[in-house]
């Protein structure tokens, strides 16, 4: 994409109510807009790093045998009143309204009533299962404070996934298989080495659920970790029999702040119980089937990487989610034969297959460098007036700052 | 996809308190959950058709150079009122509700307002413009009645577009260019020939807006045609005056039960004005800038292609949209050669790129076709004993029955 025709700009300053980071730098770089606190739209560059973002975590769901459905914003009263979640003292952050037709509506913060519910369609016998389905849903939850950034808000995206199971075995199996899952996502998104699957607190059926945390100054949670061993644990579950069970001693565990990614929870049969969802076993006998719910916060994730790669300079994004891998700057000025051969290189680069985001705008190198900077693309091509005679091609990696010199083939092939 | 993987099933009813066609239908094969009354959530095959359309419109706006966003979902009460659009005598569609923060927030019904704020950052000079932006957004409506299906919901995905230009002239330009980019969308989804553009009421600024209405039986709207000058003219619109400038007579009118699959509205410069969107001209002075707006149902749009394109036994998909192109439907019963045979196919079609739902499940042949007729992929390939002996394969064309005899490769290279 020609970087003229692209309608965001940067800016140098963000919103003075915007205090997160991740937030700011997102906002000064043009992916996303401050609709509201918590509340933020995604802008042309932002949505492709969403994209990127949904597409891993989507073959991934997929490879492990989930199917992708969508459910609805809008929620039934009466569904979430047989689980008890209806009540504004057990669950704070309903956003409800008044149906002209007569009644109120809730605005989904959670979709396992509705996916438990709508699967009593489809599962009868223990024959249609196991079976797992997942979405991508924006989530709309009433917090009292928004001051994350894209980290936490009252509207974000997030990817759940649900679980069903006829016995107890394959419903362990299905769990377990998530967890390799999810870390594949994470090493893709680049957080791998520094994402823990932590002990946190469980329901009724298991001592512990597990969430993704991963190691981020801006996060919100605190775990406490034995970096040696691979263990961590929500310090809410933090006591003397979990250290014990797990093999650690307190002072061989460190606080670190993180930001939560994801989490699976297993409900055992409770929640199928709660929703009528049963099925006949081959003994033509009636069981609540074993659930699952497994999500992960794609908005949260963004920002998580913002936080976590970007410097005083701007965003660096992993390769695998830039909204382009190069960005092309051409520092032609006022030179026909630089512009004519940053305007070639531009077409053989798309020909050649690069996502690549080609700066040919009339502005001073300086300018162009610190919107580069800001913008945080993997790699920076430039061409100024010793390319474009033929010279070696200067590209700058800006995750390190390298400066490389590759001729035009050895860029073609990047 | 193998069919027995496929989590949902077919069911020979639809929901009692479910009247219209398309809904019924996709009911019950499966490509749609009602959630409550203009309420539904997209399964896998549902999605599948959903991306579908999706793919097509975004190549379509992205060929006249629009830019794609996603604006939210929260909607902010002081940016509705400026535009007196808040108050809910003016807007009867408004879900509404209390933040925990406090004031009042709404839930996006249409995205005109916050979008022209937004632009507000990116659009200060003349030489910003044009521009165009849209998105696909799901929409929340408090509609007081919801009978016609996916076709008319409280809950719909809609593609809205908005362009921003700093002349009369060049707004125009864009206004023109959307026709034939929206015409392009309607025959790739096969209605071309019956959608009519459609003078409809206008507003402060111009005489007539533009509807694409789509003759179908199940549409609301009802639209007076002149099939051979191609001219058709909402009821709203119909008088002496507009048959004069339009040079057609009463009586050549023809009166056409349609639905509304696609809308453009010229703003002129009212909105910008409304919302304080102003450049600088080239001449220092300020003005506001013409504004359109530009509506593809999304999910409406698949509601019309079942409507007008299923028959008797079930839905009939256009090939541009269907969830796979090929259901290869196994004719195994107990034989495990035919089995082995069918199996094999099934790879070697995914190897060869077709998109093939694959009924590898152990039912009669009867229930199979039945399903199939009610799935409505456009080719049905059988594989019974015959084919399975190396005989020629029998190829069923969903859309007009026709059955052909066709060899391993000519199916392989369909």
């Amino acid at each position: 994409m020609r970087q003229s025709f692209l309608f965001t700009k940067t800016r140098r300053e963000a919103p003075k109510d915007e205090l997160s980071k991740n937030a700011q730098l997102l906002i000064r770089a043009g992916y996303v807009h401050k609709e509201m606190a918590g509340v933020y739209a995604y802008l042309p560059l932002g949505l492709a790093v969403l994209e990127n973002i949904k597409r891993i975590v989507r073959e991934e769901m997929n490879a492990i045998d989930s199917q992708e459905i969508v459910m609805t914003t809008l929620q039934r009263k009466d569904l979430w009143e047989r689980t008890h979640r209806w009540d504004d003292d057990i669950v704070d952050v309903w956003f409800k309204s008044e149906l002209k037709a007569g009644g109120e509506v809730g605005f989904g913060w959670s979709h396992e009533e509705p996916i438990g519910e709508m699967m009593k369609n489809f599962i009868v016998s223990y024959k249609d299962l196991p079976v797992s389905v997942y979405q991508f849903q924006t989530k709309l939850r009433n917090e009292l404070r928004a001051k994350s950034g894209i980290m936490r808000g009252r509207e974000f995206v997030m990817k759940d996934m649900y679980s069903f199971a006829g016995d107890e075995a394959s419903h362990l199996a299905y769990y377990e298989s998530t967890k390799p899952a999810y870390m594949n996502v994470f090493k893709r998104l680049g957080i791998g080495d520094d994402t823990y699957i932590t002990f946190a607190a469980g329901g009724a059926f298991t001592k512990f659920s597990h969430e993704f945390q991963t190691v981020c100054e801006a996060g919100e949670d605190v775990i406490y970790l034995n970096r040696e061993k691979g263990i961590a644990i929500n310090e809410e579950v933090l006591t003397d029999e979990t250290l014990t069970n797990l093999g650690v001693t307190r002072d061989s565990l460190e606080k670190v702040s993180t930001a939560e990614v994801g989490n699976i929870f297993n409900f055992g049969q409770q929640k199928a119980a709660d929703l009528g969802l049963a099925v006949k076993t081959s003994a033509g006998e009636d069981i609540a089937v074993w659930m699952g719910s497994y999500g992960i916060g794609i908005t949260r994730l963004m920002g998580v990487l913002v936080e976590k790669f970007s410097d005083e300079k701007g965003i660096v994004w992993p390769e695998t989610v830039a909204p382009f891998k190069v960005h092309l700057v051409s520092l032609a000025g006022n030179d026909e034969g630089v512009r004519a051969y940053a305007d070639a290189f531009y077409e053989d680069m798309k020909k050649a297959g690069i996502e690549v985001l080609y700066d040919d705008r009339d502005l001073r190198a300086g300018e162009k460098f610190a919107d580069s900077d800001l913008l945080g693309l993997p790699y920076r091509v430039i061409i100024g007036k010793d390319a474009a005679a033929g010279g070696e091609i200067e590209v700058v990696h800006r995750a390190t700052g390298t400066v490389e010199k590759k001729t035009r083939e050895a860029v073609l092939s990047m």
